[in-house]
């Protein structure tokens, strides 16, 4: 059973294996490429996953075979575990509970080089509809209080198989990133009874000096102090704290401004390694006139090196300013 | 000049480039190779460095010219720039300043080749004065609120030169983590009365299950929420919250730690790439109860991927009593 452990200084959590599978000589520093050859992932091989906890199957044809268009499954070496009670404890000074969450494969399409630039928009609309009802079906669990949706495209941005996915970790805890961007927009909230996602949405979208794309209900932006270069958040425009609670119709405008965006950044960088990662409010949480859920896509360009790591400084050698210019334009 | 631009949710701080030398087109993914050849770090190079702030010239050689042993420069690419008043300014609800700082590098070593585990102690112990001596000299600019020193080992790890180096940079500001951890360390010690470094320290020499090794006044530790494998802090027994603070006869034991740490990582791992960074007390700040200065040391084994980046979450795979237990037996 893996064990959650927090970090007594900074309140950080980490995830520690503790099965003793992996020797610690088998940390040769080698780069791990995409394996060629078998897919675990594409169609026909449905008996190498984990049993599917949800699929879409327009030909109405049965679970764990093939005829599915976006298929769920548990992911096959699980971060968290899904049985048992929690069970907090301390050790001497520290704190630590056991590993329970979920960990899930979305595979996103049939089609094994499928890219997000290049599916049809039907497809990444049945994509962002899967999240919504795995959060609604995983919120139901009670010992969950946060769900961490993610993507990770190409070896560099740490995918280890090239079929695409998406994952998503229900965690017991609420993690440091998101408590950092609740407060902080809190700590806005209660000196200006405003949302600051709305502020910045006001100053984006009169500016557009930043803006990447844009319809009637969402908008891409190159943030103002962007960590990377080419550094791109999906925001809706109008005020919502948690992306399941978005209507259903509003899926289709979210899956064009997807589109648009990886189609964009597909073309500018030649299809650059990326992750992506949902931000948004906790299990069961109230709405909240404070947080706004949105998307945060990270191109893997450069390295991170021990300056960002000791000091959560960032240098970033392009302006937002020319990454949403350059964007725009290809 | 390039620009500190801060982002208004979360707080973090972010260097960006205003110079538009570096083309959008110039981010094809390649991997960058340490190259051969000519070394602009090496003896008799001199005049392709910045001029020299210090060196450690035990011939009395002239400034600029071999026969030093160690040496200061400013970075030729710096990230900040050391001419100039501080500007801050709004920009709509967003803050920024000019990219006021100091970018140094220390070449450690004459000899291309030598790595912290091959170094005689009496090197690395000039390595650490120089520290110590670089904070000091800067500390007297009121500009500069904290200095952040590291060192990038390998390629992976971000290294741009093979050539032993680590590098300074002085900021304006104090950066979000080392605010983090001094909030932490404080709120710890408003409730217990206690610094909890040295709370950890008593814990972890008693226990002693994650200590990798150890000397009459520093001792180097697997800690408890390591984010990643083989994670390593080295600290001081006695509590002091500002590096420079050391009195010179600790450097001895204080290289001896370090000299032993390298020494058992690069056995264990076979010379990983690593970063590691000083956490220590902003610059002209009151000796404090609660700041522990210490480094921190990360192998780069592992890639951070979207869940990583979104949560601040880390998932690791190795144990870290399993981690000290093969460094101590390396």
């Amino acid at each position: 059973m893996p064990e959650l452990r927090k970090d007594p200084v900074s309140g950080r959590w980490v995830i520690v294996s503790t099965d003793r599978g992996r020797k610690p000589t088998s940390f040769a520093v080698t780069e791990r490429k995409l394996t060629g050859g078998f897919c675990p992932l594409c169609p026909g091989n449905e008996d190498k996953t984990p049993p599917e906890i949800m699929a879409y199957r327009p030909d109405c044809s049965s679970p764990n075979t093939p005829g599915w268009t976006l298929r769920v499954v548990s992911n096959k070496f699980p971060a968290l575990r899904i049985e048992g009670n929690l069970n907090k404890k301390a050790e001497g000074i520290y704190d630590k509970m056991n590993g329970i969450g979920a960990h899930e494969v979305i595979i996103e399409s049939p089609n094994h080089s499928e890219l997000l630039s290049t599916m049809p928009l039907k497809n990444i609309e049945d994509i962002l509809r899967a999240y919504r009802e795995r959060i609604i079906d995983l919120s139901r669990d009670k010992r969950f209080r946060y769900i961490s949706i993610f993507r990770n495209q190409g070896e560099r941005a740490g995918a280890s198989l090239e079929h695409p996915h998406s994952q998503l970790i229900a965690l017991p805890v609420v993690p440091k990133r998101p408590l950092e961007e609740f407060a902080g927009a809190k700590s806005y909230f209660d000196y200006k009874e405003r949302c600051i996602y709305c502020d910045i949405i006001e100053q984006e979208l009169t500016e557009r000096e930043r803006i990447v794309g844009e319809n009637a209900e969402y908008f891409s932006l190159a943030p103002f102090a962007s960590r990377f270069p080419f550094e791109i958040w999906i925001l809706p425009k109008r005020h919502l704290s948690a992306f399941e609670q978005n209507p259903d119709w509003k899926y289709t405008f979210l899956a064009e401004i997807f589109s648009d965006t990886f189609q964009k950044l597909d073309r500018a960088l030649a299809c650059p390694p990326y992750n992506y990662m949902l931000h948004t409010a906790p299990l069961n949480s109230p709405s909240s006139e404070y947080n706004h859920w949105h998307f945060e896509i990270i191109p893997r360009l450069t390295r991170i090196a021990g300056f960002e790591w000791g000091s959560g400084f960032y240098i970033n050698p392009t302006p937002p300013e020319e990454a949403a210019k350059f964007l725009r334009e290809s």
